[in-house]
């Protein structure tokens, strides 16, 4: 596939780049497009974005912020962007809520006995030390659960069995989160003594999805958990041979203001280095899996395309700042990155987070007013031959930890991925090396680069191009 | 696909039917073909095999023989098989040494500490109450533990990760098998302390395949587990980065002369009652999973096949006896049958067994002599309108329990069922319904139940057949 995209890349870029000489005196884009254009061919070849995941991956494995798993994959980021040549490499702290997986266990008791695999919901409160035990509700869609009146389920766990649906784009993944974020209140507040959802994911596998909750104020908290997909379905079968009750027991463990580290490092800018263009993906995963692709793969392809753009002879005029977040999962890192960074702001031209998996990037949402701009037109040509578009659309945001950026007005480019396998490994054990492809992971560290390089090394002023577009 | 396929039957019967009769009068064959074939079409939309299998997923599920729920599945059984309509139903009793999973875990205690997914083998020894912690040495091929000498494994955990090759035959499942049958004995034998194998299965998850063992007489019998797929390639990895200490907690118990049964019934013979085709699959199941598909489908074919067959105006002229094996993953069932019906093998007229999922039949193998034979040829024109061939080669075997009975000369048919995916769940957590396509499904029991009419209503002798072809 390299060789073909590599012939394809040169051709379409040396066509459009005549044309556009032709047609006006040569503008700064199109000359740093020569250059953009060549990382993304060089990315379709280099081994250091596996390599950086591969390594992640075997020699620290799970890094659940707030364990010491977590402690060494910040010393181990530290020196692998030293070693790729990143300058100004630290780490910030900064302190959150953390939780720690205990046991976790449930059995149907009745009518017959089975075993169901399940995982607890990342700040979940633990069950009674011997579990609990009483009948299911269960609810084949969260509308039927919302619709249910007060003291309804007092007694009772709340089942949700509703499916979420497969999309390229995630969107399943958007509609669904509320069942497992808001679900255990909702339930509470109707009398239940645990919430149990089918998994927000695709696949059919017995590896439940963890993911976090969100408890309301004011409202009791309850044990919480996902049921494997297979779990989930069975118990709805279950549920017509007569009431089911179930065994539930959890012990995680909470602590508040654990430490974490967001790390930083830098490829300063040639003539505006105080201008900067944040990329990055975070560092922290789940507990059940090796965090490949969630988010291993995303701070790989950062990581990759940054460490080419290093490669060059000569820095682009501003600085490329990577972060690579420390508590995304338990959605921390990004509101302390924003209140670290908050004075600096208005110096980040544009930010963007690979937060989406291993796999090719298909199109790309920039601010508003970009896609059409000369920016937007010359990365589209950049891009269009190594498989991916420019989406004329905005983009609404990018990964979780650039929320708070964008929210105090930085610009974000959103750079999606292929997502229609996500969600059949997103946050369970089944998130391991093997599941990436390096050709594929590949081509996502050549758009990152062409992207990284051109908002870097050229002028191009996002915050004007969304008044403008205004 | 149902209504497409039962036109083709129909008229490719009608037409190969009316060559037939020009060319011979009537033969007896050709008249069963009729009913043979219809049996086939209406099997396409009959929902009692899939029927069969989601009520004994549900509501037994898990039934390991020498469980209770093994136990409560027998009951199951013979209810199921009394209520449509088979005679003679019964179980009959024998003895063997169960086997049953206890507390299981694994963990690599260095270079870096991380969690492995494993599952002990069948038949496995436990290890000492707190584990067992040693070294490992890594094996990529089994040939190389095989050649390992004498004591060079002295106090050390051997791991063989040998890949299993996929293969729609299962043939990827024979090659492989010495590694977890006789492994854990060749390693004791060179010193090792215990035993873990690359699951012998095709898939990509953190799900590993259990199955049994043989330890040899007079070797150490050392604890023996598999580890799921990615764990295995991970301690590949893993032992470029430093020597990998494993810790292993194995607690599984052994009890001698547990009780099991043979769950049998009949479809009377009207003419020749004492003549018998025994189909069926087993009853027992591994206890990771549910047994959908292993061997929950198998019975369900042959079960499903037998009572449309009940349910004609008349019986055919032999008896069709269906037995539901009760200790097959311990390789005791079909002994303990055959045992129990020496003086009766030479009444058996052919013996097959559906052990190999859920999908599709795609080839028959006969007796030998039988495929070139007016059997082999009618009920290959029967079946080929459905999607499966008759395969010229002689049957090699059928499911294990059915090795005694072919030992002792009863002649064996084997109908090869699309095994692509059947190692990626086999003996996993993930054998559950949801991996059953009702349709691949009733396609087996249109190809079981031509299969067992023709056989049973013709006087159709393989004995002879064989005799002829040597």
């Amino acid at each position: 596939m390299a060789k073909i995209l590599r012939i394809a890349v040169l051709s379409a870029f040396l066509a459009s780049s005549a044309v556009a000489i032709e047609a006006s005196a040569a503008p700064p884009l199109e000359s740093l497009a020569v250059t953009a254009s060549s990382l993304g061919q060089k990315a379709l070849d280099d081994p250091a974005a596996f390599a950086f995941v591969e390594s992640l991956t075997t020699e620290i494995g799970q890094r659940l912020a707030g364990t010491e798993a977590h402690k060494r994959a910040v010393a181990w980021a530290e020196v692998r962007l030293r070693q790729a040549g990143f300058e100004n490499v630290h780490s910030e702290p900064f302190t959150f809520p953390a939780w720690i997986r205990g046991a976790e266990s449930a059995e149907v008791v009745g009518p017959v006995p089975q075993h169901l695999a399940i995982t607890a919901l990342g700040g979940s409160v633990a069950t009674d030390a011997n579990g609990i035990e009483a009948e299911i509700a269960l609810f084949r869609s969260y509308a039927d659960l919302l619709a249910a009146p007060p003291g309804s389920l007092a007694g009772k766990i709340a089942v949700v069995t509703q499916r979420m649906v497969r999309a390229q784009d995630g969107s399943g993944y958007g509609a669904a989160n509320p069942i497992r974020r808001s679900g255990p209140s909702e339930a509470a507040k109707r009398g239940a003594v645990a919430y149990l959802l089918r998994s927000l994911g695709t696949d059919s596998h017995r590896l439940p999805h963890t993911g976090a909750l969100n408890y309301e104020n004011g409202t009791p908290r309850i044990p919480a958990a996902a049921l494997a997909i297979p779990d989930a379905e069975q118990l709805e079968r279950l549920t017509a041979v007569g009431p089911v009750r179930i065994r539930l027991l959890l012990t995680p463990m909470a602590h508040e203001n654990a430490p974490s580290w967001n790390v930083v490092g830098e490829i300063k800018g040639a003539d505006r280095p105080d201008e900067i263009v944040l990329i990055g993906g975070h560092l922290d995963s789940w507990d059940l899996g090796t965090g490949a692709t969630d988010d291993g793969a995303g701070m790989a392809i950062t990581f990759g395309a940054a460490r080419l753009i290093a490669g060059l002879p000569q820095h682009p005029s501003r600085t490329i700042r990577v972060v690579l977040f420390g508590a995304e999962e338990m959605d921390f890192s990004g509101a302390a990155y924003a209140k670290a960074h908050e004075g600096e702001a208005n110096k980040i031209v544009i930010a963007g987070e690979a937060d989406f998996g291993a796999r090719t990037v298909y199109s790309v949402q920039l601010p508003p007013g970009a896609a059409g701009s000369d920016f937007g037109r010359t990365l589209g040509r950049i891009i269009a031959p190594l498989g991916a578009n420019i989406d004329r659309r905005p983009a609404l945001g990018s990964g979780e930890d650039i929320r708070e950026l964008q929210a105090g007005g930085v610009p974000v480019a959103s750079l999606h991925q292929d997502g229609l396998d996500y969600f059949d490994i997103h946050h369970t054990a089944d998130d391991t090396l093997d599941k990436i492809d390096p050709k594929q992971l590949d081509q996502a560290v050549a758009i990152w680069s062409a992207f990284t390089y051109l908002a870097a090394a050229s002028d191009v002023d996002f915050r004007s191009l969304a008044a403008t577009a205004k």
